[in-house]
């Protein structure tokens, strides 16, 4: 039989299937997520993708999704149409399972162990009914068989479960299910079911960035992802970045307002993720949250303050497992919330989630991860040590401080080549540009420098001959999208001082990696691996990262971007017990240096404040 | 210097001290508690005593709290009179510390342990400030702390204490007092207080029992107890005793209003305690409980449903610590509820406690405890094996059952002594007679058989000549006390088939005794001590409840009657985490005999409905 390849936009997922497969079918088989409410009847037009390349015809009946200008663009139904050619088929924002580009995924998921053990797992229990000669209490009933399945701990109970017992186990001829918590030191009970109920297990996975906070809804059985939800950080209006949220909470406004927005937050995101998914919240037994050290204080309701004046001290580094409800979020009543811990006051729960998830405390390589978000953090280190640093990079990479920046959602240039004077883009979603996100200024400052638009030290050639080029208040600026190309009608451009702001954000994160791997004596080709983690959306050109001396000049296979790894990390704990207990372990461990009283930083910075390095033997691939 | 020898009663205590010596010192030299509101002053009143043998003359001015009739009859206060004579001071009911009578006290307190360590204790913590070379979190730096006190232990904290920490800390100077609460498997912190608070750290121990409800409230940094109040367990108007509750419990009354109703009883008891001694309820931190099975199903809110049915089964022997909020009890907010554990459905935590606290478990010495309840529980063993059993006594002891019983509270005849037709008796407080108490019940049976007024059949010799005799619908009965010397006006009688209820009690627990004994191969003269625990007020004749079959027939002082030994046992954990834990050692290691099931027990129920048994060589010593 014939096969075709499909190839999917933006994930650049292919998959060769059968002629007269569905493009739905195509999809799942490539591992990605279109949004499918009907369940493939063709009736709720959820799965409107677009042709970009090869021929597919829509069934007629589907037309009715579509005006006649999206026709003509190619837009059909994945689930109503057939292959029958080569196809690239472009999954608009709104028809992925995640929201538009906000990042859900990624990472390599480092477990592999199937035996992975859940932080809460469900026990189906046949108990035999007590007799004269066998009459031990029925928690102590409980307690013997629990330890034939997971052996010899202490079992406790939470009393609004134990008060129930007697009835529950009776009325369901002692055949019940016990939810049960890893606690620190042993076991608890959460709850006890009627029967069997094994097959419904849920989690959430949270990751709580000072931008934005997204959940995942997790089947703890079978380790799937079920929905994926991510929102604004609603603490946004008290302030932009962690530290004026922090003023904001340790001065008149108080901390209570940031702890409600983002529990708030929390509660929405679990809502809709079950309700989508038709799961009660009381079948989700269990949050594993992560965030940097000032947003699990938020989270928690700790103050911060101390967090943001030298000497620089969180309240906790380890949390406290808590009780869901007892910041009033909602799922089961007994549901338990563990927050992920922190190195230090600005090396957070979210670096050691990422840590972990990237597998680099497991074996003897030395690996390291950069964390680019509005702090750079660097961790270095394998099974044996753990050394991390914290930068402050600015909110150039998110999309502040620049003119024409934006987050990576809908609509932001995220791919910039520039050729001959014509700039070519990409944009989040193909929709009408509205400004430029991170990974499309990496792309621009690596454009413009290559083409000789800029030089190293980031200034514009201004007596070049170039239409693009202008000069407003003595700051020269370059177009990348003209007026009537982009959503607003404004020229989006990227100016002299953007590009300041940029090549300070990129010299503050590669002078962190650098003092890192000096301060433990090593050269970056002694670093076996890196990973890059950060909002950059589904694209970030690694090559241009370098060229722009952002990220050391290794070879280009041994840098990989794997997105979001916090939330990675989160998911893996819900998961396993040992990555949650791996997670603690890091955070005891993990060395953090303090770049502020650490004086080569400060000369690797100054240094580093040039295209791609001052010193050009520290980048000798980069032939611009 | 002259040396007086004073007798306090009822307690029989006695002490020698230097003329001119306070009665009130004397007491306490004594061990007997007097209640002292003004502290000596003389102008509360609240230590009146009466001088019964001996000649004390009041100060004049003191004389003012007493009728001329008081002063006649020897009143004094006993803070304001000093010794000149050898005394027999009685202390009326309402000038104990104890309510009048409701057993509190007694047992042997087994510690002995100067190094004992409180369940929850205060430590005082001074920390360095962090510095940027020293910024571990705050939780942290707690934690560093704590473990040079109290060891390599994990440390957790409860949400609500965590979130003030941080100011806490920097409010106070980095000197705070930290309250810990050793758990199963570490330590958890309760609150942090400013500065230090270590002076002030206060426990209540309750004995639930089915009857009456008693607490001591703690000085847990001098051992002292700083307050006891008993009152009747208002449970008892869903039901006299356990079972009938029980059946409340589980058909259309339901649990809530048992649970309720103990929950009430405690409240009161604690607020009356902290409001008599000015203790805020905010610095009471830790409550031990006690009682049988079904009253600590009761107090957690568990069904006990299953108890009462074969195969007698609880919901839970272990109790799980629980905050005392969650059951909607009244002291600091994190505070502590421990529950002492069961046995099995009817050997509960009192007689855990009570194991505990006379030391049974300690050495290999083989000892015994009889508790005589509406339950007899007997427990023999050493610090190897320890086995017990229960047996259903009847309430006659406890005053149910009997024409005039009454429980041991005032007004009760608690002795009784009949010569040559002459009946005295004496009363607890010395009140007008209103009934008679289970000692003076075990008095009148001895009495009446000795006289020959009874048969060994417990059968009245009817053709007898006493005026005291009667007969009544062919009852026949014995006037103990005539109608005009009783409070109410009525004679206090025993009748035939009150006689009958006391021997089938009586043989019930004696058959127990030796049933376990037998079972466990020994003789009565191989078990070093037996103790003997259970409410008969501060009065119980060793002898008489040994001659009428009661307890065995050993060298009388090898018995000893030790009060309330639930309740000190209860005291006992307040005070010593290893206390509590040698509890759940016996709940875990004491067997359990299921009498119903034993074969040989209703044979010696049988043989045992005799004065004092059908076999007199068990009592060579009874010489009627």
């Amino acid at each position: 039989m014939k096969t075709y390849t499909v190839n999917f936009l933006p994930d650049n997922l292919s998959v060769e299937v059968e002629e007269a497969t569905l493009i739905a079918e195509a999809a799942q088989q490539a591992g990605v997520f279109i949004k499918n409410l009907c369940g493939g009847e063709g009736v709720c037009g959820q799965c409107r993708v677009q042709v970009t390349s090869g021929i597919a015809e829509a069934e007629e009946h589907a037309k009715a999704f579509f005006s006649d200008e999206e026709i003509e663009k190619g837009y059909i139904l994945a689930c109503q149409t057939e292959i029958h050619d080569d196809l690239e088929i472009t999954i608009p924002p709104e028809s992925r399972m995640e929201e538009s580009q906000i990042m859900t995924g990624g990472a390599t998921e480092a477990y592999g162990d199937s035996e992975a053990m859940p932080v809460v797992r469900k026990l189906f229990i046949e108990l035999t009914p007590p007799t004269l000669e066998d009459n031990i209490a029925d928690m102590e009933r409980i307690s013997r068989e629990l330890r034939k399945q997971l052996g010899w701990h202490s079992f406790e109970i939470h009393l609004n479960c134990l008060q129930h017992l007697s009835d529950n186990l009776r009325e369901n001829e002692w055949k019940v299910t016990a939810t049960v918590v890893k606690d620190r030191n042993g076991y608890r009970i959460l709850k006890i079911d009627p029967l069997d109920t094994t097959a419904h297990n849920y989690g959430v996975a949270i990751d709580v960035g000072t931008t934005t906070v997204v959940a995942q809804l997790v089947d703890i059985n079978s380790w799937e992802v079920v929905g994926v939800e991510g929102t604004h950080n609603m603490q946004a209006s008290y302030g932009e970045d962690v530290i004026s949220r922090m003023i904001y909470a340790c001065g008149k406004g108080g901390l209570h307002p940031l702890h409600e927005a983002v529990v708030k937050n929390i509660n929405q995101l679990i809502e809709k993720l079950a309700g989508d998914n038709s799961i009660p919240l009381e079948e989700i037994n269990v949050i594993v949250a992560t965030g940097n050290t000032t947003m699990g204080h938020f989270l928690l309701g700790l103050t911060p303050c101390s967090i943001r004046l030298d000497p620089y001290v969180p309240t906790a580094d380890v949390y406290p497992p808590i009780l869901a409800k007892d910041i009033g979020i909602h799922i089961h009543p007994n549901g338990v919330l563990e927050t992920i811990p922190n190195v230090a006051s600005y090396v957070g729960g979210d670096i050691v989630a990422g840590v972990m998830s990237c597998g680099m405390a497991d074996n003897p390589e030395v690996k390291g991860l950069i964390d680019i978000g509005t702090n750079g953090e660097i961790a270095i280190g394998n099974n044996e040590w753990l050394v991390c640093c914290s930068a402050s990079a600015g909110p150039a990479f998110e999309g502040g401080g620049t003119r024409c920046g934006m987050r990576a959602t809908k609509g932001a240039i995220e791919k910039v080549e520039i050729t001959n004077g014509e700039v070519k883009y990409q944009t989040i979603g193909n929709a009408k540009p509205r400004g430029i996100c991170g990974s499309g200024l990496i792309d621009c400052i690596y454009e413009l420098v290559r083409n000789g638009i800029i030089g190293a030290d980031g200034k514009f050639h201004r007596n070049r001959d170039d239409a693009r080029l202008g000069v407003e208040d003595n700051i020269a600026h370059y177009t990348i999208a003209h007026a009537h190309e982009t959503e607003s009608g404004e020229t989006i451009v990227i100016t002299e001082s953007d590009i300041d702001n940029l090549i300070k954000s990129k010299g503050a994160v590669f002078a962190a990696i650098k003092s890192l791997v000096d301060y433990i004596g090593l050269t970056f080709d002694q670093i076996d691996n890196f990973y890059v983690a950060g909002g950059f959306g589904s694209y970030l050109n690694i090559s241009k990262a370098v060229a722009i001396g952002l990220l050391p000049d290794i070879p280009r296979e041994k840098i990989q971007f794997i997105g979001n790894s916090s939330l990675t990390g989160a998911r893996m704990c819900l998961l396993s017990e040992a990555a949650l207990e791996k997670c603690m372990n890091i955070s005891r461990s993990m060395t953090n240096i303090e770049l502020s009283v650490y004086q080569p930083f400060m000369d690797e910075y100054i240094a580093a404040l040039f295209l791609p390095h001052t010193d050009r033997k520290l980048f000798p691939s980069v032939e611009y």
